[in-house]
């Protein structure tokens, strides 16, 4: 899914981040029905524009969400189930990541006619 | 690869983008060789301070590019190799993209210690 395209001024932030890899494949460690769960609670919160998501075969993957303003943004980091989804990210799910926050000021779109 | 953090204020450039599949894979249509020239011209560019990318099985892929200021990122997109990529990529590369400009404004990283 492509995330559509509200009016700038918006919120970003973009996730980066290395899940490990298990001989060669992606460790089951309960990362996807976390994911999962916060893929659902994410959507109920205010302020909230969307999120894109890819990952690929070896375990980097990039997620982009938009809020409507840095607050949005900041109240998400706070709900209490994400908090937890975190530190677990920082136990298990990641072996690193870095997370920017930055103003969207201009977008376009493409579609193929 | 995770790109370091540099020091905000800098510019990146969040592009979404959907590769075509055909019956299930992604389509060789040049798109590879493409996309290594361009990994090998971007980092020539004045100002660019390093690009993340994650495409997944389904042809949905996430880079972002990071730039100095916004005269470097405008400078790449002018730039007539990369230009005429980009039209490659709206006539065969690409189904449908989305392309924002944002201004990172905070950054944090983690690594499993």
């Amino acid at each position: 899914m492509i995330t559509g395209l509200p009016e700038p001024p918006y919120v970003s932030v973009i996730f980066a981040s290395l899940r490990p890899l298990h001989e060669g494949s992606i460790l089951e460690d309960g990362y996807g029905a976390a994911a999962a769960r916060m893929a659902e609670l994410v959507v109920q919160q205010p302020g909230f524009l969307g999120v894109d998501s890819a990952r690929n075969t070896e375990g980097f993957g990039i997620t982009v969400s938009y809020w409507a303003d840095e607050g949005s943004a900041l109240a998400w980091r706070r709900n209490l189930e994400h908090a937890e989804v975190m530190r677990m990210g920082r136990e298990r799910f990641y072996e690193a990541y870095t997370l920017r926050v930055a103003t969207v000021h201009r977008a376009s779109e493409f579609e193929r006619p």
